[in-house]
């Protein structure tokens, strides 16, 4: 059984956590140094990022009919200007889905109802301990304006899947928890055409 | 064109940076500080991350058989155990297939040949601008030993792909990247199934 092997790998890998130290605290960004001891007895100190208190963050495909789904520009750090599916982070009092709504409601003022949890990934997995999750929405419930908090500055607009497609090859989503989820959505959209087929026959 | 439309949004959406701050340099990982003026004349501040210099990273799908892959196992920080495709940082002499073809020789004793750039992509494009490359490895040279630093203790066991997809399904996979490269494996195997079809035609 593959489960037994892998679990006695990870075992015969597993390293000690010696100290745990905090180096930096910038507020959103918080540097921790950990010291291990690893199975061979050598001791090893890795850097450990902490981003926002290590809150979790979720990628929305918001599908707002057919087929269009909400994209959202915004000028990123590097001054980079990124193409993104709404993105954003899950405050504490919030479950994954209520708060990739109003995450969609806020950058986009499309209100979307109900919705599924598509995946979790971590993003920086040698670095950082937080979460990704990739949520799909496809409900439409209402249209109202965005909802930006003065110091975002958020442009949006309705993408069909082959326009995506576009601009993933040509480089304009670079994001890869976007590519991911773009990934998933195929995924979707696939399985859905099976399903239509099946029906109609 | 999709092009012009998304290129205007981009322009209308671009933010002046007016400066950039180094606030913390604790070696491998550096913060900076960056103060954009929006298109809405607001300013705003954004930390931004550097780890290792901002070196390119990449993430190796080492095909070792016709249905064997190399996946490694490691100490991450968090104390986590983490299953993953062979990866590493590309050093500033080299391109990225080189730098990828010594991370697996290092981390398995798999020395591979050729290999091919799959995608490229940025994990966390809201901190951080540094990239990361999925790499395709399939020629076997041959098989020696680890050749690890003193510092790192890896262990590494072939699977197949079906055991990469449980894996991945039962959350011992948990890196975007190693999910991303996941998708892009599957792709390139059903495009070679596509082509032997087509062959015994």
């Amino acid at each position: 059984m593959i489960k037994d092997v892998v679990d006695d790998i990870i075992n015969k890998t597993k390293a000690e956590l010696v100290t745990r130290e905090k180096v930096y605290d910038g507020g959103f960004v918080e540097v921790y140094e950990e010291k291990y001891k690893l199975p061979n007895d050598k001791e090893i100190t890795k850097k450990s990022i902490v981003k926002n208190g290590n809150k979790d963050a979720s990628i929305v495909i918001a599908r707002v009919s057919d087929d269009k789904y909400l994209l959202v520009f915004q000028n990123r750090i590097n001054n980079i200007v990124s193409v993104e599916f709404p993105s954003g982070y899950i405050e504490e009092n919030e479950d994954v889905i209520t708060g990739s709504i109003r995450e969609v409601y806020e950058e986009t003022g499309y209100l979307l109802s109900d919705g599924e949890l598509v995946d979790t990934f971590i993003p920086n997995i040698g670095s950082e301990s937080s979460k990704v999750h990739i949520v799909y929405l496809k409900n439409v419930v209402c249209k109202n304006n965005q909802k930006l908090d003065d110091d975002e500055y958020i442009n949006y607009m309705e993408f069909s899947f082959d326009e995506i497609s576009y601009l993933i090859n040509n480089n304009y989503i670079q994001s890869g928890g976007n590519k991911l989820a773009f990934f998933y959505l195929k995924d979707i959209l696939t399985k859905e055409n099976n399903n239509n087929v099946l029906i109609k026959r």
